[in-house]
């Protein structure tokens, strides 16, 4: 981005998984940076990390911290969001939160930018950023809502290992070398970090992300039905969701049905849609099999989409295949996409 | 299974994925052999293999290798059953096929026992097994079927690469070793043997099982679609399908969606329907983390289903995950479950 004013950032959680992509993603999107804080639990604090060739020292997060933040970029879990983020309005500083503890809040925007963004001027110091599957989701379908009109979304996830954190990660990569070598599987984290019980994700597939609800869906799952409405700014939209946790290390795939509104959308009508759309590349052509595919999204921005084909049955039926890094466009990315219109829009200061 | 008479059996492609399987079932089933013929392509003939303490030569396939069979298990690829099958009926034998061959011929029975075990005493010499990614489905959704009706059915699949053969088990692995040392991977097989295109399964997952049809869809896709609608005898159900292969050895899952009929069914009378048919189990209790997933079904002959939820919208709308060993009751232990069938009924001869 290029702009001449830069500004004071803060990185909440810049040792974790989604914080280090925080960092490569304000590094390549060449972010506006005056200075930069990076701010942790107090376990990590003291860590050294690189940035743009310069060495920084994790620090605590303190509510001191953010004096003099114009924009805090938060990662680290729920709790702390809750804990620190009204420090850092309170401060002056505008932070966008990549946790679930705002995103249901009706006084806080949540914001995907290529499907809602002028709802990040609403803001009252705090922008939350949707859960990953979410994001590639609704980013996916928002020309759909557009050209067509929307009524009903039904979804099953195929989710990277990532998006539970690097310890996760540490688990596949251990459990996958011991399998190969005829060892036992021990399971420790997943499929939730703290649950009374563990299971092997090491080739093998787990229908759990998150705690189950009463109602018998994943919170994971409610999150893709409550977010998916309230930033595509339709409470009738009719979302299921499964969402599965895979062996592999990055980008969530989606199998997802959507049926339209409109009357006599071809397949190739509903391709068109896809690719004219911002953030989205369309990559899908069966007869040279291609199709997008978590190794060969991995570390790339945007929304790869294919397998689009209409259902046998429905006339209003479509089918996709939506396939995008969990850490970029799914957290880091969006998160300063949200930062960058921010000041691009000079919505900072209310 | 006991019984006085004891029978010729013959296995066509005994060495391979599905072959070592039906060697393992008909010695963990006790099926009644006489005398036991492993049959193979010329380049795997002359390999020997165990079976109850006696050691076999595998035999090249020739039409005379069927004379004095009475039952002959296919297993050997498409073109092998589309040479052989005919030749086997010709001397006597009954053809229990579990290629795609003769699967939508209007002559021959599509067979899941649990499902329509009378359709096996219509055939003409021939009997055939489904696609695994659709036995497990059907088996799931008849008790469904039967006490709801059944409008509509979306499936999302989850597929183990032991469907793909032997090869396929050695590629994964190799590929996984490969990646866990920071090698590159190379792919020769997967998605499709002879296709175009490979990509790499490891740590990925490839939206293409089988291949493309003119209308977008996999043949896979199309198999569960059509296999669906003609093993339950019902024309008019809507299938959609969405098949996709995995980073794991063994067991295919599915997120299951499907609509009743009837009005008012609530998720505990969709679980009691599920629970008391034949060859299922439920293991659904998400309060204690209880969920069938590949690793836990692997080995077993049952079909395995939990997830169990009403849809949030659709009155009619159910979510289920169901997850079998696509190489036991996928493959082998329904095909030997047909012959089981064909002697207890008499339905051998004609």
């Amino acid at each position: 981005m290029t702009t001449t004013q830069r500004y004071n950032v803060a990185v909440v959680g810049a040792t974790g998984a989604v914080g280090a992509k925080m960092l490569e993603t304000l590094d390549k999107k060449n972010f506006p940076i005056n200075e930069l804080y990076l701010l942790s639990s107090k376990r990590s604090a003291g860590k050294e990390l690189e940035f743009q060739g310069k060495t920084y020292t994790v620090q605590e997060t303190t509510p001191e911290s953010f004096e003099g933040i114009d924009i805090a970029l938060f990662s680290a879990g729920g709790s702390v969001s809750k804990k620190f983020a009204p420090e850092a309005v309170k401060r002056g500083a505008v932070v966008v939160d990549n946790t679930s503890a705002y995103r249901m809040d009706p006084e806080v925007p949540l914001v995907v930018p290529e499907v809602n963004e002028a709802d990040i001027k609403t803001h009252n110091g705090i922008i939350a950023n949707p859960n990953c599957s979410t994001i590639q989701m609704v980013a996916a379908l928002k020309p759909i809502q557009d050209q067509f009109g929307m009524s009903r979304v039904i979804v099953s996830t195929y989710q990277a290992v990532s998006g539970a954190g690097n310890e996760a990660l540490d688990e596949l990569r251990t459990q996958s070398k011991a399998f190969l070598e005829g060892e036992n599987l021990e399971a420790e984290l997943l499929p939730v970090s703290g649950e009374k019980h563990h299971y092997p994700i090491a080739f093998n597939a787990l229908p759990q992300i998150d705690v189950f609800q009463e109602n018998g869906y994943t919170f994971e799952e409610m999150k893709m039905i409550n977010e998916t409405k309230k930033i595509m700014h339709d409470d009738k939209v009719h979302v299921a969701a499964t969402c599965v946790r895979l062996p592999f290390f990055t980008s969530h795939a989606e199998s997802v049905y959507v049926e339209v509104n409109k009357e006599g959308v071809t397949a190739d009508q509903f391709k068109s849609a896809i690719s004219n759309a911002e953030g989205i590349v369309l990559e899908d052509d069966p007869e040279n099999q291609v199709y997008p595919t978590p190794l060969s999204s991995a570390g790339k921005c945007d929304v790869f989409v294919g397998r689009i084909r209409k259902d046998l049955d429905n006339e209003k039926g479509f089918h996709l295949w939506v396939v995008s890094d969990n850490l970029l466009k799914g957290a880091a990315w969006n998160s300063v996409q949200i930062a960058e219109s921010l000041i691009k829009n000079n919505w900072l200061q209310k």
